[in-house]
C-alpha cells in the first residue's frame, strides 16, 4: 500500500515534523504541502533540514491543493481545522493535529477555547484504554495536545489501576517548539537561554481539559488536575513530574506492578528500570516515551515522571502511529523509539 | 569598619561565588583562600573569571591558614564543616554554605545524612519570620539550602497567613551549578544540553526535611512536603513551583493581601505585578528573588512560584546577606537586586 | 561629583546594560529612561532584571526628555543619533552607543550603511594608542561596535608592534544578544540553541571598515580585513579568532613579548598565563577581556584570540569606561572586571 | 543480504551513534556490543536513548566477542585500534573510527600522535576525487576525523578547480560530543553552557595533517593550513569557517560554477541556494552537509562554510555510507539526509 499524503500548515515545527517522518515512512509518499502567509516559497527556506524537499513550494491551503489524498494532516492555528476538514471527503483520512475535536465536553471547549465546539473526533492516544479499537479504520482523528500526552503517559496506569485520589498536581518542563514560531519576546533566544519560567499559572492552560478528560476515563471518576507549564531552554522535549496521593494501603509493589503491567508490551512507551529517570535527551527526535515511578512514603504520594519529545510523541509522531493504527499499517512504521543523544 | 574574610573550599562554585561578591563588597579584604586537593594551584586556572584574584594561590584548608581573619566562610562538602568549626574561635564569625548545622532535629539529620548531627545554628534566612533578629550579633550562621531558600520565599506567606492547608507539591528546576563540580558523568555539557531530568524523586532529597523545618515553623503545625528537584540545561538558577491547597474560603484577593503585606519592605525579594512570572534569566547573577501567586479556583490550590540563583541568593549571596546582618552592617552592602539579562 | 545620566533607547539590549551598569556606578544618577514604541510602559514589565528600576515609566524619546542631564546615553538603531545628539548643548557629554559616529572615512560610511555620513566623534576604545588621550575632557563619544573592539583588542598589540603582515583573517561567535531585540524568526530561541551558524560572509558585515580602521592606525599601514560573523547558542559573549602571517623572522618569544609590553597595566584586558585560552563564560556580564596569542610554525601564522561580553566591555561597558575618562574620574569606577561563572 | 556486524567501544558517543544508525539500516543485524571498562553493564544504563538495545550487555573488546561477524566497527581511543584489527581476519569489513589508519605520511602521525604508525587504510570520505573507488570492495576502512570532514568537504571544490592559493585559514565551532566521554573538567555543562572557548590553538590540533593531506591532494601541490577549533555551547555539530585567497583572476561566478559542478550528485552534500548559509542545527541527527560559499571581494579570499553533525556525517554516519560503499549496498541505505531540527 502506497499512502499519498499532504501536509496542511507545513512551514510551521509541527508540520515540519510530519514532513520528517513521513519521509522516512516506506509506505507514505508525500503530496501537497500548503501555508498560509508563507505560500510560493520553497520548503529549503523555511524547513533547510528537510534537506530532500528542498525544491518543494507551498501551496495555499484550499481544497483544491488538499485534494486527491488518501491522508491529510493538518497542522494550523487553532480553530481553522473544522472550515478545511469540511471539505475534505469522508473517504479521506484526516490527522488533525490542533484543539478542535479533542474534547468531548462543548462547555469545556468554549471556556477555555472561546468559540463554538466542533466536535469530538476519534482521539489519536493509543495507549488509552480501549485507545487503539477507537483508531482502527477511522477516518478522522484528534492528534492529543503535548502535555495531555505526556501527563496521561505517566498517570494512566495509577488511574486506571485505583491507585490515587483524583487529584492530581503537574509541574511539567517544554521546550520551547511547543510555543510554535511566531514571534515572541518572550520566545527569543536571549530570553530563553540560561532561563526557566512558568506560564499559563493557575488552571488556565487549555490542555488542562484534555488531562482532566483522559485521566478520569481512565479513573472511573472525575479527577482534579493543577496544571503548571513551564518554559526550558532546549528547543524540544517535555518532562511531565505528575503526583497524586496513594490511596489507602497503597505500596510501592502495588504501583510497581501496577505499571508494569499497563505498559507491558507498548511499543513505544517504556518503564525504566527502577533507579533510572527519564531524560528528555534520551527520546529527542524519537516516538519514545520513558516512564519511571515512585512512592514517597513521607509524603504520601506517588510520583510519576514521563519523558516524550513535544514535538514527534507529542505531535507529528503521535499522528504518524495513530495513522497505522487507522490504515491497518503496522503500528511501529516510520517511527523510531530510539532518541538522537546526546 | 573593614572586615577580613577568608573562604574555605575556594575552588568549588559556591566558594568561587562567594569571592565573586566578596570582591565587590566595601567593607570586605579578602584573606586567606584554600582548598583541598586543589592546594597549591592558582585561582587564575581554577576560577578563571575571579580576574583581580588571578594570582593567589590556595592554601590547604588548615587552622593556620584561616587563623586572624573576622569572617570565615566554610564552603565544603557536607560533613567537614564542624571539624573545621570547631578549631576557629568564638570570637569569629562562621558561616557555614553546607548542610551541617541546618537542621533541629538530629534524627532528620541522621535520616538524611547518615552521620551524626552537628548541632543547629542560627539559620542564615533573614525574610523568615523572626529571621533578622537570630542572626543580629550571631557568630555561627548556617546559610540554608538552595531549594530551601527558593521554597521557603515562596510558600512562606502562605503558610504564615494560615491560607493552606499543610501539605506542599513542589516541583522545582535547577541549574547544573547546584550539582557542584564534581565530575560526574550526568553532568558533562553533551549530557545536559537540551534535556530535562528529575533526580532525588520520592522524597529522599536532602533539602526536605529543612523545607519541612521552615514551613511548619511559619505554620505553626507540621507541614508535609513532597519535593521533587528537576536537572535543567542552564547553569545557574532556580525555578520553584510551589502549590498547596488552599483552606476553605481562602479567595484571591487573601492570597494577593497576603503576599504583599508578607514581603513588603524586602530589599532582595519581590512580588511581581500581577501577571507577570518569574524567571530565572531576571535574577542571574543577582541576590533577587522573584516571586508570584495564583490561586487555581478550579484545582482549589495555591500557586506560589519563586526565581532564584541558586549560587548567589540560593548560597553565596544569602551568606553574605547574612553576615551583614551578624556584623550590624546594611542588610544590603555588597549585594545586587539587578540580575544579569539577557 | 554626582552624575546626572538619561538613556535614550532603554527598552533594548545595550540600553538595559546601560542601566544596569549605571545602578551601580557610585557617581550615577539615573534620569530619563526613554524609547520609542514602548513608551509609556514600566520597566519592570520590559527590564525585569532591572528590579530597582521596575517603576520606572519611559518617557519618548525627546529634547525635553533628554534635557537636564549631565550625561545622555543613546542606544538607538544606527542612524537615529545624529537627530537626537543636535539638540543637546555641547555641555552635555553625549555616549553614542550605535555606529552613526565611528567611521573616519565618509566613502566607507556610505558603502556599508547606505546613508550620508553624520561625522566623526572621540573612539571610545581607551585601549587604543593615543585612546585615553583622545577621550579626556570630550563631550561626544562614539562607542565602538562589540566585533571590532574583539578584534582590536586581539590584534592591535601585533600592528602596534609590527609583527603581522597586512592581512588578517577573523572569524568571531557571538552571542545572540549581539543581534538585539527585534523579532526575527532565526533569532528565535527553538532555532538558535543547539545551532551555529554564519551571516553577513564575504565582507559585508558593517563592522568591518571600523576593523580596518583601528588596525591600519595601529600599523601605519592599511590591513586588509577578511571577517566571517557567526552567531552562537550562548546569550552573551564574542570570541574573536584572529590570525595573521607573521612578518619573517618573528618568532613566539617576540610575539609574546609585544602582547605583555602592550596590555600591562590595562585594569581589563589580560593576557592570560601561556596555555590558558579565554573562555566567553570567564567575562560574562563583566568589562574584562581575555587575550592570549600563539604563534603557528607551521603555518607561519600570529593567532590571538579574545573573549569579551559583547553588551557589557562590547557596548555598555565600554561606554561608561570612557564616561569616566572623558569625566575626569577614576576609568574602574562603577565596572568589574570579575564575569558572573560558572 | 544480511550484514552481521559488531561495535567495539559502544559505550562512547560515536559506538553510540554507529548503535543507532545501525538499528534504522535495513540490511544490519546489530551483534556484538563491547566495551572496555563498562564490559557487563546493560546498555539502559549506559545509552538510554538506544531504547532497542536496552537489554544488550556489553561485552569485553576480545577476539572471541567479535569472532563472527561480516562487520567490526572500531570506536577506540587513539592507538588502540591496530591491536583489536590484527586479530580479524582478512574477509572481515574492519571500519575504525579513531586516527590509526588515516593517515600516509609515518612522520606525521608519529609528531602529532607520538607513537609508532600502524599503516594506512583506504580513506572514508566518498566525496574526495576518486573517494569512492578505493571504498568498493575493500576490508577495511579508516573513517575520517570530524574536522577534516567538514573542511573537506567546504574546500575541496576550490583546491580540486584550481581557483585557491595554498594557505588555508580554517576556524571551527564543535559540539561537545566531538570531545567524548571522558569526564574532564571544561566539559562540565556548569562550563560549558554559555560560553565559547578554543583549543589546541597554534597548530597543534591532531586533524590538522589529515586536512592538509586532503587539500593537497585535491591541490596537486602541498596546502598550508592554520586551523583553529572552538567549543561550543551545543551538543553536537560543526560549523567550520574555511577561507583561502583566490588565484588571480578567479571571480564569484567562476567559484560557484565549481562547487555546482563538484558537489552536483553528491547524495548528503548540499550546496545551498545564494543567500542562504548553513546551520548546525538543519543537518543535526542526520548524514548531510550543508555547504555555501562566498568571494569576498575587498580581502580577495575565497570563504567556503560547512555544517555537518560530528557524530553523523562526521563519524557514524560517514562510517556506515563507507560501509555500504565496501558492501556494495547502496550508498544511501540506513542514512537520512533529513535533519532533527528545530
Amino acid at each position: 500500500m502506497t499512502v499519498r499524503a499532504a501536509v496542511a500548515g507545513a512551514s510551521g515545527y509541527a508540520g515540519g515534523e510530519l514532513l520528517r517522518l513521513l519521509l522516512g515512512h516506506p509506505e507514505v509518499e508525500i503530496g501537497a504541502v500548503t501555508g498560509h502567509s508563507n505560500a510560493g516559497q520553497r520548503l529549503a527556506a523555511l524547513q533547510p533540514h528537510l534537506a530532500p524537499l528542498a525544491d518543494r513550494v507551498l501551496a495555499p491551503t484550499s481544497p483544491e491543493a488538499l485534494a486527491g489524498h488518501d491522508v491529510v494532516f493538518l497542522a494550523l492555528p487553532h480553530g481553522q481545522s473544522a472550515a478545511v476538514a469540511e471539505q475534505l471527503g469522508p473517504e479521506v483520512l484526516v490527522v488533525d493535529c490542533g484543539a478542535d475535536f479533542r474534547l468531548k465536553d462543548a462547555a469545556d471547549w468554549e471556556a477555555f477555547y472561546g468559540s463554538p465546539h466542533a466536535g469530538t473526533w476519534p482521539y489519536g492516544l493509543p495507549e488509552l484504554p480501549g485507545g487503539r479499537a477507537a483508531l482502527q479504520g477511522s477516518k478522522r482523528i484528534a492528534v492529543p495536545g503535548c502535555y495531555p500526552t505526556a501527563v496521561s503517559l505517566a498517570l494512566l496506569p495509577a488511574y486506571a489501576a485505583g491507585l490515587a485520589e483524583p487529584e492530581a498536581v503537574i509541574v511539567a518542563a517544554s521546550g520551547t517548539s511547543g510555543a510554535g514560531k511566531a514571534l515572541k519576546p518572550h520566545l527569543l533566544g536571549s530570553e530563553v537561554m540560561g532561563s526557566m519560567s512558568p506560564y499559563g499559572v493557575g488552571g488556565g492552560h487549555r490542555h488542562t481539559p484534555e488531562m482532566v478528560q483522559n485521566l478520569s476515563a481512565a479513573a472511573g471518576e472525575p479527577v482534579m488536575v493543577s496544571f503548571t507549564p513551564t518554559l526550558a531552554p532546549m528547543p524540544r522535549g517535555i518532562l511531565a513530574t505528575c503526583s497524586a496521593k496513594a490511596r489507602p494501603g497503597v505500596d510501592a509493589e502495588a504501583v510497581r506492578a501496577a505499571y508494569e503491567k499497563a505498559l507491558a508490551g507498548e511499543p513505544f512507551v517504556r518503564l525504566l528500570p527502577e533507579g533510572q529517570w527519564p531524560t528528555t535527551a534520551a527520546v529527542y527526535g524519537s516516538n519514545a516515551a520513558q516512564i519511571q515511578v515512585a512512592l514517597d512514603p513521607a509524603a504520601g504520594r506517588i510520583i510519576a515522571i514521563s519523558a516524550i519529545d513535544n514535538l514527534t510523541k507529542g505531535t507529528a509522531g503521535g499522528a504518524v502511529q495513530s495513522m497505522n493504527i487507522a490504515l491497518g499499517l503496522p503500528e511501529e512504521l516510520g517511527l523510531s523509539a530510539t532518541g538522537v543523544a546526546p
